[in-house]
Order: structure tokens, then C-alpha cells, then sequence
């Protein structure tokens, strides 16, 4: 197995924790954001970027790569890793939680999930089986169970059946995945509801992974409440395990997650908020199409050390934002995701250093105005 | 005055030439291909990239960035250089082509020009006098006098009407133009006429630049006209001053006006069919949305030693530009300048060695197909 997880130090006054993730592709230290290459390119960013502004490990979707190229195509490439360019590790997903939350039709049954095409609206029938099948074929690091992905609100009894689901086709994933090379992650589903979190997490352990997912957050529930579950969920989790909650982004719930013992994030929310021109900046988020920012000729972020803030003014990127120049949303994505790798490598060292609380709450204080949610 | 221009060679053999351009930012050596940053942004491309693939200048148009983000801010900015971050040379137009080939409406008396913005439909008068003003503000290494340039096909005695205004209009840019930093190009017009050419030339030169642009090609005339006339027109200039060529930029155009000792180019086209899916590659022009490179896993160009054909499959480069990546336009992007660029300096070794025939058939041999007109 080329994959193994060290717990190396968890912080003495909260469950933050510092690890080392060991894939085929190299080390990850963790905590890790993961930014997402939905379709083979993580948006507007070359692979050099990426790791010139520290991506360990990056995410991509296996429902769109499914559909373009096809799986077979990237299978033939070589895999994913060489088809984009990317030697560093990947994970990808399942296909299940776009195929949930993209289409507009999809039939679950316990035997798979059939859905339309976004492209095409052609008709496709995903079971647990193919799904790994296709992992397989674009040959991810880290690949993910087919799950169930309830939304917000649910009846309890849907969300209790979609947990069943899950662990029913996690045991089908695990059975069919053969490759050493690759580990594949177990997913604790169950909404909002404690016991069926706490039943979805004791039974996901029982069948046994290399690491969890935490899905079915930030799909709408009050924030307040997902921390409280969340904390939950994690209790049931054996500690020497990666704790990844997948879908989560924003920079104050990175560090409260953090704070709780998550070790892995992704969420397209850095690079998609970027193209719509509003970045993170230490005071909170800014908007560069505000007109406040016209005649700026200071960096987005004074306390950043990027390459865009140490080489172009708010009076520039927002002049090239304004009038549509693609340039605009590449420096807005690098100032973002570095941004975010930049926080959870300090959050790193202030877990080292056992003083994460207070860097999150020094942070947090700083960050005015209402984050994403 | 911080420019001057040294003739270095000339080969043997025809009027190619290579030669050293010095200017307030810094060394030019041509034959050179300046990359079009209509907006103070070559489309896609960052100033660092633009440096690594050996842009050593780029242009910049007066008349966008005169109406957004306004010749005032940049100035405010500390001049357009510092505005976008490239502190090479850069070279802008007057504005004049812009007003004549995108406006709907414009009126022309020998004072200046009228034209409605094409943002907002506003008017505006400019005049030889604020041409140069605007330019001085913006801050360019060379600026360009305000020509007429007409349209092909037009009647001749409109096309020496706007000779002459363009000469009037030369000595009126000329006169007030006070900056030691900045060199004021003139321009040659007189369409497809060799009598007018030869006239625009001699009272061109009359007025003394220390640099001209030949303008007016490439407007629909027949290809071969304009190199008949082109040389001719060259033939009027001194040996002496950089001669520019205005507006053309395909390969096969550059290498047949290098021959007749054209040194400086500048064109969108490298960059616009780039965002269009197609690149130039030594056996001509590829479309990457081809369905033939579906699964090639071969680069753009085995010829090729850029980062994206050492990088990057035709594959991959389908994919992600089918599915609207902007990783694919920037890719894509790279290449063409690169490729120019690169073409542009073997053009320069071998007029050093005497052999640009060679290597001017050479290429245009293996370039099989139409090229862009």
C-alpha cells in the first residue's frame, strides 16, 4: 500500500492536529486545502503556479472528467497525473455529489444511481463498482466511496436511508478496488442529525479505511450547527486517520474545522469567488470591482507576500478585472489560493507551537464582515 | 534622448537586417515582434511570462486605454510601465487606427478627428496635439505621430488627402512633443499608390523621426501588392532609422518583410487565433478543436521547445479548450508568441550569417497551407 498517515503533533489546547500524508505521488503535510481541478485544470492556473504558490495535492471530479474526456481517454494518456501535467498527488471524487447536486434528474436505487448528462442529457447508470472502475482508470492517489449526499433540509428518514446507502456501497467500493497504488477514503454522511452521524462514522471505521470524508456539510444547514456536528462526527473517527470535510472553503471555517481536528479541505469557493473578482484579504474580503479601488495603487493585501499584491496595484487589477482581460482572473485566483495555503501553513506552525487557538481567534478577529458560508 | 537605433548587418544577400534599438527602458535588438497589450495586458499572457518567451517590447494601444482606465490614472500610476508591471520597452499607437477601424461613426477635418467611444457611445475630439499628450502621460519608450490611414479599396485622391493630413499632423505631433524619454515615430501612409508612398516617405522623412512606421498594410489590399509596394516604400526611408511595419504579424508575411528589411512588428494575430483554438506550428497552421488530436498525445509542435510543447499533449490541449478552460487560451497563447518569437531571432542568426534566403524559403516550404493574410 503506498499510502500512510503519521499524526505527528495535535496542538495541547484544542484538536488541531499537524500530520504527514505518504500517496504515490509524495508527501502531503497536513492540514492541506485542496484546490479543485474539476475538469483536468484547477481554473486559470497553470501546474507550475499551482506549485509555485505550494498545492501539495490538488482535487478533480471524476463525474466531469467521466463525461470529457472520458476516463478511458485519460486511462490512455497515461493517467491523470501525466495527462495534466500534475506529478504531485491527486484525489479525485466519486461522481456522486455533482451528479446530486448538477442534475437535474437522477434515480437512486440501492443498486447504483442513474443520471443525465450535464453536456448532453445522454442517460448514465453509476454503481459503486464503476465508480471505482473509473478512479481506477484516471489513477488518483486518494480516490472516495460512492455516497449518498443528502440536502438541507431532508426528512430524517431520507437522510437515514441515504447513511444506509452509503455504507452499503462503501463495502461494494472497497471490495472492488484492487490497486495498491491507490488508497480509497470512506465518506460519513447523516446530515444534521447526531446519531445518524455518530451510526454513518462507527459503521464507515467498522468497514475500514485509510482515511474519511466528511460529506454533507455546507450544503445549506445553519453554520453554528455544522461545527457542533462536525465535532461530533470527528469523535467517532480513530485519530491516526486523515479527517477530510469535503466541500468547505472559506478561510474562518478552514480554521474552526481546523481547530476541531480536520485535516483535509477542498472547495472551488477560492478560485470561483476570484473569477467573480472578490478575494481574501487578512481584513476580510474585498471586491475589486468597487470603485473605492480605482485610484488605489496599493497591493490587494498589505500583509501579503504573493506574487500579485507584491507586483500589481488595486488600481490595475481592477482596471484589467473591469474590462474583462483574462489576466485579471488569473492573479485574483493565485492571490486566493495562496491566501488560503499561506493560513493553513501558519495554522501548521501555530498547531506545532501549541498557540493555534490563538492565531485562529487573532485571525478570525481580524477577518471584519460576514464570511462565506 | 534616451533612443537611438544601430544598424548592426545587413545580409549579404537581400535587404534583411538585424540591429540594436536603445531605448529609455532598456535594449531592443531587431528583427523584433512586439505582442499587442490593447488594454496594459497582452491578452492571457503575464509581464513574466512575456519576459521568459523573450517579448523584449510590447505595444499598447492609446486609444483603449485613453477611454479605460483614462491616460490620467495611468499617469497618476506613475506612467503605464508601473501600471502594469513590465518595465521593458513599450511602443503605443496614437489612437488614430482605432478610431478609423472600430467606430461606427467618426468625422475627420484636418484639425483632428470626432469619434464616439465604443464603450459608451460618447464624443470626443482628439487632436495631433492631445495624441501626443495622451501618449506623453501614458509614458511609452516610442509613440507614434496621429496618421490617416485608408481604407482598401479607396479612391486615390482620398488616399492622398490623407497623405497630406498626415503629414500636417506629423509636423504638428512633432512640435509638440517635448519629452527626451520618448521617441516620436512618424508614419508613412499612401495605400496601395507607389507615387503616394514615395511622397509620404521623402516629406516624411523631411520632417525628420528618429523612426518610422509604415502604415496602412494590411487592410484587405492583395498580399502581393503590399510587398511590392512595401519595398518600394522602404526604399524612401533611411537605412538608418528602424523601419516598422504596422498591423501584420503572420510568419510567412514577417519573414518575406524582414527580407525587405522590415525591424519592427507588431499584430493581434498571434494572440487572437490563439483564443480561437489555432496555433502555428513549423508545418503550418493546427487547430486544436480538430477532432484528429482527440487522442494524440504528441505535443502542439515536435519542433517545438516551449513550456507548453514540452508540457502539454494536443489531448490535452483539446480537451481543456472544448470544455472552455482558460488554461487553454493562455496555452495556447504562449506557443504562438513563442513561436514568432522564436522564429524572429533564427531570422535574426541567419541574416548575421548571410543565409535569410535560406532560411526564409526554408521555412516557407515547410509551412504547407494558406497562411493568415
Amino acid at each position: 500500500m503506498a499510502f500512510s498517515f503519521e499524526l505527528k503533533h495535535t496542538d495541547r489546547n484544542c484538536s488541531a492536529r499537524v500530520g504527514k500524508m505518504v500517496t504515490a505521488h509524495g508527501v502531503v503535510d497536513t492540514p492541506v486545502f485542496m484546490p479543485v481541478g474539476t475538469r483536468a485544470a484547477v481554473k486559470t492556473m497553470s501546474p507550475d503556479e499551482l506549485k509555485k504558490i505550494g498545492a501539495q495535492i490538488i482535487l478533480s471530479n471524476t463525474y466531469h472528467l467521466y463525461l470529457r474526456p472520458g476516463h478511458e481517454l485519460i486511462k490512455e494518456a497515461g493517467g491523470l497525473h501525466k495527462f495534466m501535467n500534475w506529478d504531485r498527488p491527486i484525489l479525485t471524487d466519486s461522481g456522486g455529489f455533482q451528479i446530486f447536486s448538477l442534475g437535474e434528474t437522477f434515480k437512486i436505487t440501492d443498486e447504483g444511481v442513474n443520471f443525465k448528462s450535464i453536456i448532453d442529457g445522454s442517460s448514465h447508470f453509476l454503481t459503486p463498482e464503476m465508480a471505482i472502475e473509473i478512479q481506477n482508470d484516471l489513477g488518483a492517489d486518494i480516490i472516495m466511496v460512492l455516497d449518498e449526499c443528502s440536502p438541507y433540509p431532508s426528512e430524517k428518514k431520507h437522510v437515514k436511508e441515504a447513511v444506509e446507502r452509503t455504507l452499503q456501497w462503501a463495502k461494494r467500493c472497497k471490495k472492488s478496488h484492487h490497486s495498491e497504488e491507490q488508497a480509497l477514503f470512506g465518506i460519513v454522511q447523516g446530515g444534521v442529525h447526531s446519531d445518524l452521524r455518530k451510526y454513518s462514522a462507527q459503521n464507515t471505521v467498522e468497514i475500514g479505511f485509510p482515511g474519511y470524508g466528511i460529506g454533507g456539510f455546507s450544503v445549506g444547514e445553519p453554520h453554528d450547527m455544522m461545527f457542533e456536528i462536525l465535532e461530533d462526527t470527528i469523535s467517532y473517527l480513530p485519530e491516526d486517520k486523515p479527517h477530510y470535510l469535503m466541500g468547505v472553503g472559506n478561510p474562518t471555517s478552514i480554521l474552526e474545522a481546523i481547530g476541531l481536528g480536520v485535516d483535509m479541505f477542498d472547495c472551488v469557493l477560492p478560485t470561483r469567488i476570484a473569477r467573480n473578482g472578490t478575494v481574501f484579504i487578512s481584513t476580510g474580503k474585498l471586491n475589486i470591482k468597487n470603485s473605492s479601488h480605482a485610484k488605489d495603487f496599493g497591493p490587494l493585501d498589505p500583509n501579503c507576500d504573493c506574487y500579485v499584491c507584491q507586483n500589481f496595484s488595486r488600481a490595475y487589477l481592477r482596471h484589467i478585472f473591469k474590462v474583462g482581460e483574462i489576466l485579471a482572473l488569473r492573479l485574483l485566483t493565485w492571490h486566493n489560493l495562496y491566501f488560503v495555503f499561506n493560513l493553513i501553513d501558519r495554522a501548521g506552525k501555530a498547531i506545532a507551537g501549541n498557540s493555534f487557538l490563538d492565531f485562529k481567534n487573532s485571525f478570525i478577529g481580524q477577518y471584519t464582515g460576514e464570511d462565506f458560508k
